[in-house]
Order: C-alpha cells, then sequence, then structure tokens
C-alpha cells in the first residue's frame, strides 16, 4: 500500500515543443523520462541549442535511478551530452535509440563515462520504485518505445512520440493489444503526445511514401536525389527498396548520412542487396536512370548537400535537366523560405522537384486526432495528461479526452515545472518547480542571460553607434571632436553628412565646462540623449547608443 | 499593322512573392500594372518594408502613360506612396481600389498631387498605345480586377488576383464569359496568378466561411471576437449577416479596421442593418451571447487589439472562459510563431480558439490548379506567362499550360527585370532591365546597402566587442590598457575575468614600440585577429570586433 504521493513533473516539452523532460518522484526515487533539446526560434539570436533547466535536480542526484529514453530523436536526446556529465546515472534505451545517443555522446565526447543499457521492447526493467516495460510504438524512426512504467499508486502509461501504422516499413505496428490488456487491468494515468491534436482523421502510413518512390524511380527519365532527415532510417530503407526493383544503385552523399546509414547497416535496421549502395565516384559511370542519391538538406541547411547542389557548389553532384529531386520531408516551422529557396534554384536548373506540397512524398510521424482517440480509448485511464505539445496542442487533446468519455476534471493540462500529484485515486497540480530553457551558445551552456539576447535583438534593428569623447583630466574639456563609428545603422557614405553634423553637436552640448563634464554618468546620459534625439529625427531609426570616454 | 515590338517587363512579383510591379511598353508608351511592397523576410534585419527598384523608368518618366490598378492589396497598391512622387502619372483603379490607395496615399501624405481615376468593370480607357478593359475577379477583397489590354500586337490578358467564387460575398464572380468571348476572338498572351499553382483541385467558396460563422455565433454560449485583415471587407460583412441573423451585435474594435469598415460602409461596399453596429463601450451592458467583436490581429502583431487581449492588455477587451475566438486568416509565412502564441495565450485564459487547422473559418483568394487549367483553356493563349509568385509556382503554372495543350516553348518562365518581346506572331525572352529591392528603413528609402544589412546579421549573430587603444602620439607606446566593452556577445559578470585576460592580450601584443605602431591599418589588423582568435577559443563565438585607436 503506497503511504506517499507520486509526483510527476515535466522539465520540458509541455510549454514549447520540444526539449522533452520529464521526471517521475516516489520518495527517495526518481526516473527521468527523455532529455531533448529545442532548436532556438527566430527571437533567440545566435544561440545554437536550447536545453531544459535541470536546477530541481542539482540536489537530488543520488535519488535518481535512471534515465529512460524512448527514441532517438534530437528533442528526446539531444540534451544528453550536456546534462548527463552532471548526473552520471545509467541510461535505457532500446537498441537503434541506444546506437544513436552513442553517436551524440561520441560528438560531444560525453560517451567514455556514460553507461548505456539496451533494453528489448517487452523487457521489463526495475528502476527503485517504478518498474519499467517499453512497449513498441511506431513513429518516424525505428525502435521508438512507450512505456508501461508500475508505480507504487499504478500504472502510469507514457505514449512516447507515437502513431498507428500497421504497415510500417521496419518493425512491428504499435503494440495495441498489450495496451488493451494494461487498460484492462486499469491505469492510473495515461500521458499521451498532442503534437498533431490539430489533425482531424489519421495519420498516412508511411507505405503510402514507399508507393510514391517506386513511381518516381520508374517514371523519373534521369538520376533520382532523394533528400530525408539522416534520422529517418526507414526512409532510407523505402529507397533502398524502390531502387532495387527499378535497377537502380544507390549513393549516400554526405558525411551525417553516411554516419547513420553505417550504424543502421551494422545493428540490422537498413538491409541493402549486395552491391546496390556505392561509392559516390562510381555514380560516374553509370546511365542516369540507374542513379539514386540520397542525402541531407531537407531543411535548406546551408551547408548540406542538397543546399550546395542548388547552388550549383557541390564538388561531386551537378544538378542537370532531366533530374528528379524528392524532398522526403516537411519544413520544420521556421525553415519554410530556406526550404523555398532551395526549391526554387533546383527548378532554376531545369530539375524536377517534387516535395510535400504537390507530392505524397513525406508522412509525418505523430498520431492524428482518430489514433489518439483509439489510444485513450485502449488505455481507459483514470486520469490523463497530455504531453508532447504547446498549450494549444495540450488543450485540443484534453478536448479529446473528454470526447471519449474521461472527465473534464480528470484531465490535467499542465506547464513546464508544474507538479502533478497522485494517489491511488486522486491527482491534482500541487505547485511548481524551477524550469525554463537554458541556452547553449558556442561553449557557454546556460550564461547566455536576457540582457545578451536583448543586446542583440537591438542591433540586429538599427545597428550600433559609437561615439569616442576624448576629455582633459583636469579641465573636462573636449579635447578634440567626439569620433563616431557606426555598424548596420546607415551607409555611412550616404549619411556622412548627417554623421559630421552629429560629432559637432556633441561637441557644442558637451564643451560647456561643465562641473560634471568628467562625469562619466553625466557624460554616458548625456551622449546618448543627444544622438537618440538626433539620429531618430533624422533617420526614424533608433541605433544601440555605446558612449566612451577617454581620459587624456 | 504594328510595326515595333512590344515589351513586358516585370519590376517585380516573379523572383519573390510580393511588390508587384509591371510595365508594358510599346514605342513611346509605357503602361504599369500595380505598384505593390513586399513585407521583408526575417533576413532583412530591421527593414521596414521592401518597394520595386524603378531605376529602368527614370529617363523614360514621360513616356509613362498611367498606373493601373489591379485591386487593393499592399503587394500590388502598398509602394504607391514612394514611386508615385517620383513618376506622377495618372493612376486607373475600381472603386473600392481607389479607397484604398486613397487612405495609403493619405497615411504617408502623398495624396494631395494624386491624379486618381475610378475605373468601372466593363469600362474601357485608352493610355497611350493601350486599351485596358477591367474585368471583374472574385478574390480576397471586392472590386478586384483583371484587364484585358488591347496592344498594337494583340490583345494581353492579365488575371489579377483571383479564384473562381460562383457564390462570393461581394459582386460578381469572375467574369468568365467575357474571358471565352476574348478568347474566342484570339489571345496573344495571358499573364495569370501563380501564387497557389502548388494546390490541387479548387479554392472554397467564400460561402462555406459564412455557413461556419453562422454556426459559431449560433452555437457559442459567449461572446464571439472574430479576427481577420482589415482588407477583407467581405469577411466583415459576413460576420454582420450571421451576427444579425443570431441577434448579436457587432462592434469594431482598433483604428485601422474602423477605418476600412467606415470607408467601405461609405462607399457601400458594407452593408449593416440598423442599430447593429455600435461603440465598444455599449458592449459591457448586454449579456454575453449578444455580442460579437471584430478586430485585427490575426498575424499575431503585437500592437493589436487581439495580441493585447490574449496578454491581459486590452483597456476594454478582457477574455473570459466562454468567450469563442475565431482567428479568420492565415499566417503570412514567417507569422506562424507569434500567432502560435496568441493562440497559447488565449487558450490559457479558457477561451475556445478556433482557427485555420481546427475549423473552415477561412479561405484564401487565390485559385487553385483546376481554376488556372479553366482560365487557360477558356482564354486560349498563343502564348502564356505566369506571374505572381516565386520560380516554383511560376515552373508549376508552366507545367499546369502544358498539360492543356499551350506548347512548352510557347510558355515563357521570367524573372524580375527580364523582358519579354512580342510580336503578333513571336515572343521571346529578350535582354534584362536593372530590377531588384529597394529598402524602406525608417526615412531612408534605398540607402540601405548590403553592408549595413550584413552587418546587422553579423551583430544578431555574436554581438560586437569595441576595444579601444590610446596610443601616444609620437612614441606610439600605448597610455594605459586598452578598454573593451561588448554588447550582445556574453555575461559580462559571468566573463569579466576573460575579457581582463583579453586587454592584457592586447596590451602585450601592442605595446612593442613597433615603427608601425600609430598605424591604424596595423593597430586594426592587430586587434582584430589577436581578439578573435582569443574569443573564438574561449567561447566558440565570432563577435563583430570594432577597434578603435585614440592617438593622445
Amino acid at each position: 500500500m503506497a503511504r506517499s504521493k507520486l509526483k510527476l513533473i515535466p522539465l520540458g516539452g509541455l510549454s514549447e515543443i520540444g526539449k522533452n523532460m520529464l521526471l517521475l518522484e516516489y520518495e527517495n526515487d526518481i526516473l527521468i523520462i527523455d532529455v531533448g533539446l529545442m532548436f532556438p526560434g527566430e527571437e533567440m539570436l545566435g544561440i545554437d541549442l536550447v536545453i531544459p533547466d535541470i536546477n530541481y535536480l542539482m540536489d537530488k542526484k543520488d535519488k535518481i535511478r535512471g534515465i529512460v529514453v524512448t527514441h532517438g530523436h534530437e528533442d528526446h536526446i539531444g540534451a544528453l551530452p550536456y546534462i548527463l556529465p552532471q548526473l552520471n546515472v545509467p541510461i535505457y534505451a532500446t537498441c537503434l535509440t541506444s546506437g544513436m545517443i552513442r553517436v551524440k555522446l561520441k560528438e560531444r565526447k560525453a560517451l567514455a563515462d556514460a553507461k548505456l543499457n539496451v533494453v528489448s521492447p517487452g523487457e521489463q526493467i526495475t528502476l527503485g520504485a517504478f518498474n519499467v516495460e517499453f512497449f513498441p510504438v511506431c513513429h518516424s524512426v525505428p525502435d521508438a518505445a512507450g512505456l508501461i512504467i508500475n508505480t507504487p499508486v499504478g500504472v502510469v502509461v507514457h505514449s512516447g512520440d507515437f502513431k498507428l501504422d500497421y504497415t510500417p516499413v521496419y518493425g512491428r505496428p504499435t503494440d495495441l493489444s498489450r495496451l488493451s490488456q494494461v487498460g484492462a487491468q486499469g491505469v492510473l494515468l495515461l500521458l499521451s503526445d498532442s503534437t498533431y491534436a490539430e489533425l482531424p482523421g489519421y495519420t498516412p502510413s508511411e507505405k503510402v511514401v514507399g508507393e510514391t518512390l517506386d513511381h518516381i524511380m520508374g517514371d523519373a527519365p534521369g538520376r533520382v536525389i532523394v533528400t530525408t532527415f539522416s534520422s529517418l532510417v526507414s526512409r532510407v530503407q523505402q529507397v533502398i527498396n524502390a531502387a532495387a526493383k527499378h535497377g537502380r544503385r544507390v549513393f549516400i552523399v554526405g558525411r551525417s548520412m553516411n554516419d547513420t546509414v553505417r550504424m543502421a547497416l551494422e545493428l540490422g535496421y537498413i538491409q541493402a542487396p549486395d552491391g546496390i549502395l556505392g561509392r559516390i565516384d562510381e555514380a560516374r559511370g553509370l546511365p542516369h536512370n540507374k542513379v539514386v542519391f540520397v542525402t541531407t538538406g531537407s531543411q535548406g541547411e546551408p551547408t548540406s548537400a542538397l543546399v550546395r547542389m542548388a547552388n550549383r557548389a557541390h564538388p561531386n553532384v551537378n544538378i542537370h535537366s532531366g533530374d528528379t529531386i524528392v524532398i522526403s520531408a516537411t519544413p520544420i516551422p521556421g525553415n519554410e523560405a530556406v526550404v523555398n529557396r532551395t526549391v526554387d534554384n533546383l527548378f532554376k536548373q531545369g530539375a524536377r522537384v517534387l516535395y510535400d506540397k504537390v507530392a505524397q512524398v513525406h508522412v509525418h510521424g505523430h498520431g492524428s486526432q482518430e489514433e489518439l482517440k483509439l489510444l485513450l480509448t485502449l488505455v481507459k485511464p483514470k486520469f490523463f495528461m497530455p504531453i508532447h505539445g504547446e498549450y494549444r496542442h495540450l488543450s485540443l487533446h484534453a478536448k479529446l479526452a473528454e470526447s471519449v468519455g474521461i472527465p473534464k476534471d480528470n484531465t490535467f493540462v499542465l506547464e513546464d515545472g508544474d507538479i502533478l500529484s497522485l494517489t491511488a485515486e486522486s491527482a491534482r497540480k500541487d505547485g511548481k518547480v524551477s524550469s525554463g530553457n537554458v541556452y547553449v551558445d558556442g561553449l557557454s551552456v546556460g550564461d547566455i542571460g536576457g540582457v545578451v539576447l536583448r543586446n542583440r535583438r537591438m542591433l540586429s534593428k538599427d545597428g550600433i553607434v559609437v561615439a569616442i569623447i576624448a576629455v582633459n583630466r583636469q579641465t573636462g574639456k573636449l579635447v578634440g571632436r567626439p569620433d563616431i563609428v557606426t555598424r548596420g545603422f546607415v551607409d555611412t557614405r550616404e549619411f556622412k553628412e548627417m554623421i559630421d553634423e552629429s560629432r559637432d553637436l556633441l561637441a557644442k552640448v558637451l564643451d560647456h565646462s561643465s562641473p560634471r563634464a568628467t562625469e562619466w554618468s553625466f557624460v554616458n546620459a548625456k551622449v546618448r540623449d543627444t544622438l537618440d534625439k538626433f539620429y531618430y529625427e533624422r533617420t526614424r531609426l533608433r541605433p544601440m547608443i555605446l558612449p566612451f570616454m577617454v581620459k587624456v
């Protein structure tokens, strides 16, 4: 009989999409589920990555029994290289997920001390008060898992990222019979993926893409170039299958795609007929209708192979009229413009370009509304908490739960840091822990305060004006005319006269031998006010103004 | 009999979506169609607007016979306040379009000298060698027109922005019978809207939205708040109709929405039953289920009424649980994140939010593939040129033309500045004129060179470091320790030590009394190299480095 409450604390993934991280805490045991990163929004100028704030865990390290990882996408594993060295606890994941974690940790030199354990679907592991069973789910990466967690207060089911694909490319469909079995036995709480809670109907099967690829490989008069995420190893498998059927050879272009394909081949997650994969230089001798390239670049990344091809800057592959380019991915929000530019540049070189808007060359990996309802219906949880999504996704998912009979009061829409307290009979929101975004900027982790970002934003808008004021140490009188340098403000040739005028203006307002004329605060404020007003009047711009006093 | 060639020159709207402007030139006559603006992409940091480069016209002003405007959207009229004062030629447009141009010119104080002529659909005007007939088309603003232009070499048909809505809210459907008549008589060239050439099928009628609004007004337990573009006056009409049916009163919130509605009421483009429109303070006394608010903010604009409501910062309207918010618009690419944040904030306040992904509360104003094919089939042009779109849209539209029998060689996919030369029998690409983007940044028009933008981009990434080096005028020796100020680079408290170290490093590398120690080029290069290397090693960041030498 449980005496204490189970606390469930999301440290990421609920207020924004990405950087998923969830804690289960019961007495002296903490279980962590996923440790993901988020790519920065446009407003986070210059920031490389965003990871969860784990302040809450810092004085509880000895309670953490392990990190369970549901699948190998960046938003579930990407922060491990930063956070694992601080916690140093064992990781549990399926085979391919472990492979992807290993690659990630190695890149950041955090592999040496990692305790990485491979868990099979169906296997149960005990981590303190928690007994965790991995069950297979379909997602856009093989070997993805959901979790059935036995806790002292009842069973918690975590969907992972999932869809219900009855004809997946690799592995088993989402294990619905295990879920109904668990549902029949009684589930206290369901945590379920809300990413596509806005979409009505069902998400199409990966098989649809396989069929499209098959038609393309058969019909294309020349080479076929397929670009996708390197984590989408089942998409690579589909390309290999379609190429094999139509007597084409497949050439993997680019380092990251090659690394992933090699790892997936070794672990058995990609099967390729003998001789179908080749080195890129072997492609040259082949007739165009016998060639398929596979490459990254689906997000318009400037250094990717596809973008370099589009810009006629790839060392090995030039786009010809007659080539067919398949962009087998959807732009991540924020990348639309660069992806569009890449498509335009490929069209300009005479290629046929097939992308999500004009052909069924991609399906996404998350369940739509009917799938979410089906899961709710099978699992029949007493309590429900939508996860993985922004507030509107979670709210819409809550509405779906209500529509299939989960009482409104039994559904909990949380935000990052909120605590959900559970007993076998009750659940309620119960306080908040510190949580939020930690920024990775170059080598700095978390030091990038609001001020730095605010300054970058200001600089990006109207640039900067540096004013150098030399004053006599004794008299406070100006020595020479103030100097002004600008960057990102106005065209300095066009506006030379205005800048000159502003130097004269500064000389006038400063050189009155005020008793405070050598005081930094006085000069600072005076220069800022004067220049801000003057420039705004002339240009309607408000550059950052940085006065600098040199005493001589 | 024509002796010369007709030249057709797009100055905007073909390489990018927006800033539409097209020239027809025949001997000594130039006709301009549309003078639009474009909103800046994310990479154009701090830029307010983008307008077409009209350098080509500057020594041909006396040849320009007039500007013909197809409809009142920003991307067709928005650059008039900037370009009209330079050209000072008469404008021709339909009634509502003229009203919208007048509002736009007045805002920018460019109305006084404008020669604005109202043209009725069906009316023909003669402008030099050109005879122009306006024909009605359906679009997401009333009174939109296409053009039938008689030229000395043959008839040119310009679709304007159009879709084929057989049940429009205001005005007539696109005049297909006039188009078939013209088609039967023989059309030399068709110019047609490519904006939605990626979309299969037909674009739904505005009527669909009317039905959705009707259901919402009937079902909503509380207030209904509808947000849309202020130019979408027919959407406002639909809201009024639905409100009237369900006994609700309508309150227009915000200045720009009020201005447009007032103008549209005056010109007869909105009809409202007596007493249905009210002043916002009258809403307070009414039961919630008798109230509708109409407001802007569909693009998440920070100062709009909707965003202020979402942030609990609107002086008159607080969101309650029970309110229904209808976002009757699609986010313009680039605005998705701010719109999503607004939706999230409205959900957090307990409102029900209906937006394009979850309800049919908006339809767009451009024809999809079947409509484009229908137009091509009716007009049966000898030559075809897709307009209004990025390269992929134009390419896909060209493919559609091929699919309905226009020979591939008779279709011309141009980019901005390309010249299409036409005789009665032939058409070919024939050179290029200068064209491109002119930036509006505060009061500056066109002075914002590439350097300014490049600098803003650099500043936005890793910030700036200003290094002040005081040297003795005679000896070249350093006077004191170099000073360093940073903005947007790193947290200055956290990194105080590193900054100190870099000052010492500068002192070391500069104070060797080199004969060149007072030469600016020497000090400049030395400081840049030293700091760039040092900071990159320590932080993996590359701030802009701005050395400054003071001789004392």
